[in-house]
């Protein structure tokens, strides 16, 4: 998906709303496990319940392939039931040499069809230029994330002062653009969006940790918003596992709907 | 597998090689295509010709996944043909916030019973202690890799002067041991070896990038070895395209005895 078009559909749809896929057989209702595959038939009534109030849908890799190759049939039918106007992320946060991101880049892009991957930055330049030589689909950069390990290497001071984190932004930017790249910002430490938005004014930013791990909406879109919203706001347990009865789908429509309606004032 | 298990048969083959299984349908030998599974059947027969001459093998994730369902099957009857004697590593590179990475220690060592998988350090504690809580399996945290973009991030100067790859090894090394907690190290760059074992004089490195990538056993040896000899050496692509002929098994021998003969002297 072009940057224009995934612009157009936050502006549509009055919301920059991502929901997780993190689907967990150990989670989901107990009487979807009747059905010959509970991930797929659970994943389908979200996003039939959730379509019209998000903007992309974020399948968590881990879930699909801990239940080995059933999983990653689920994982694919998931993906082809999610309609074309809704961003795709895999959330896989793969990187390697070169031949090797060239080989996990085919599998997201070509084998599963999504629009995007989650990269990690560890290994530089060769793991993720790889993600980035594929016309509409993007590479998602972690940068500084929401959880509490985010404090041992991202904010490593480095010699200018700078954070690693930093450093991570300045220069993966140099190695795409705002229409191929985008950044995984963690929304629990807000304020350092300030220090994001001066390295990268104008990227998507892709934005987990607000409800269950416990970000602001508000904050997010204080330091985060740009002219072109900018954000990806992800939502994941607080959305699908809000009710574990068997109107499970409504209740995470409902939860959806909040967020969407805490967003439609800064589309 | 425990510390003491592999040190023993390290000493017993005379031999510290790990063997890469980048299994790649565009490179193996075209006469595989006929079989049903041609992944399995040229893995099968390149173990049944070098069982006696490696420690370790590594199956390369990337070119199973990029093969959807039917590479995980691939990747399955693989790990199972591997005899319990050898050390298995999922070479997988993951990584997440806790709750995500515990399903991926869950994927390699429980559906598919590997004995290690290899680790992002990007995100930190929670990110790399779920794979430290399974008895006998171990975690292969990403210190020095032998890519060139290891120079982006790795080699960042940090306040005290330090590299970036060394706050790694110091920090990561608090949250297990040396035994369950090996470190990947390229060989290319073999006189940084003299800095990480100032920081793991014991723990076990995986050392790829001999061969193919340019580094040298002898160098690696110099810097690397410990009492307990403390390395795994990987080869790859030199051993497993050693000739696309019928007898291509042979040939990857051919080249496994190579490398067990240049070790046997260290053993």
């Amino acid at each position: 998906m072009e940057r224009s078009e995934l612009i157009e559909q936050i502006r549509k749809k009055k919301s920059f709303l991502c929901i997780g896929l993190d689907t967990d057989l150990d989670k989901i209702p107990k009487f979807l496990l009747d059905y010959d595959d509970p991930i797929f038939e659970f994943n389908k009534r979200i996003i039939d319940a959730t379509k019209d109030l998000c903007v992309a849908y974020k399948p968590n890799i881990a879930f699909y392939e801990a239940l080995g190759s059933k999983g990653w049939e689920s994982l694919e039918k998931t993906v082809n039931y999610i309609p074309s106007s809704i961003f795709t992320i895999a959330d896989a946060k793969r990187g390697d040499i070169g031949n090797t991101s060239l080989s996990y880049a085919k599998t997201f892009f070509d084998t599963y069809q999504f629009d995007s991957v989650t990269v990690a930055p560890y290994m530089g330049n060769d793991s993720i230029t790889p993600f980035l030589q594929h016309e509409g689909k993007w590479a998602i950069v972690l940068g500084l994330t929401s959880n509490q390990g985010a404090f041992d290497f991202q904010f490593q001071k480095l010699e200018n002062g700078h954070f690693l984190f930093e450093k991570v932004l300045e220069e993966t930017q140099k190695w795409g653009s705002d229409k191929n790249m985008m950044y995984v910002v963690g929304a629990t430490k807000a304020e350092h969006l300030k220090l994001v938005r001066n390295q990268i004014p104008n990227h998507f930013l892709l934005v987990p940790g607000v409800g269950a791990q416990g970000g602001s909406l508000e904050e997010v879109c204080k330091y985060g918003l740009t002219k072109d919203v900018g954000l990806l706001v992800n939502s994941s347990r607080g959305i699908l596992y809000a009710s574990s009865a068997e109107d499970f789908d409504q209740a995470a429509r409902t939860e959806a709907a909040k967020l969407q309606q805490a967003m439609a004032k800064y589309c």
